[in-house]
């Protein structure tokens, strides 16, 4: 890697609702690894997070909006597979969207900070 | 309070560095409150915080850039008054001058998330 492909600071976003839990990067990215995995359990694993905590996230997920974020079969050890519905297709695709538009709109802004000094 | 003016979704940003712990909400907010409570601890008290928890904060913060962002002076029980350096204020301003420009760049699409469903 060359310094100027060095790891650079990225701007994550979370966005706080008056009336249901925030949405931030780790729900975000625990729905595209069940989508990726087809399960909680095997997203869990993934994500090295316990099974309860990914259940209880995905619990609270599916309360935030209109439908089910998740929906999961039964069947097997710790309750058979998981699929991504339509409304969590389009609440991670918006929320990816929005994290690129905030990202585009702040790069310069970004670049300056970590030099931040009294000078 | 009118339907119009109603609380809506609200941006919060997360800067992650490569080579620093995290800079969000919290940190941002204890900073801004330090500076108008004068202490630590008062700031931890104004924030429902432990004074504990504010002090370690605090030390991160001192870390992450190339001068302290909070400057403390000795006395008094639990360490007298604290005041935010000259890149502590940077550091602030910088930080909530990205997440305005990020809000504003965000605003159309974040109104489209609350009502995502299968339709």
């Amino acid at each position: 890697m060359t310094r100027e492909t060095a790891a650079r600071a990225v701007l994550r976003i979370r966005i706080d609702f008056p009336d249901r839990p925030s949405l931030g990067p780790g729900k975000i990215r625990l729905l595209e690894t069940i989508g990726e995995a087809g399960s909680i359990s095997a997203a869990a694993r993934a994500m090295e997070m316990s099974y309860r905590r990914a259940w209880l996230l995905v619990e609270e997920l599916n309360g935030m909006f209109a439908e089910p974020l998740v929906a999961t079969q039964l069947g097997g050890a710790r309750g058979g597979g998981a699929v991504v519905t339509d409304a969590g297709r389009k609440v991670v695709a918006h929320y990816r969207e929005l994290e690129e538009e905030a990202a585009r709109a702040t790069a310069p802004l970004l670049e300056g900070i970590e030099g931040i000094s009294n000078d």
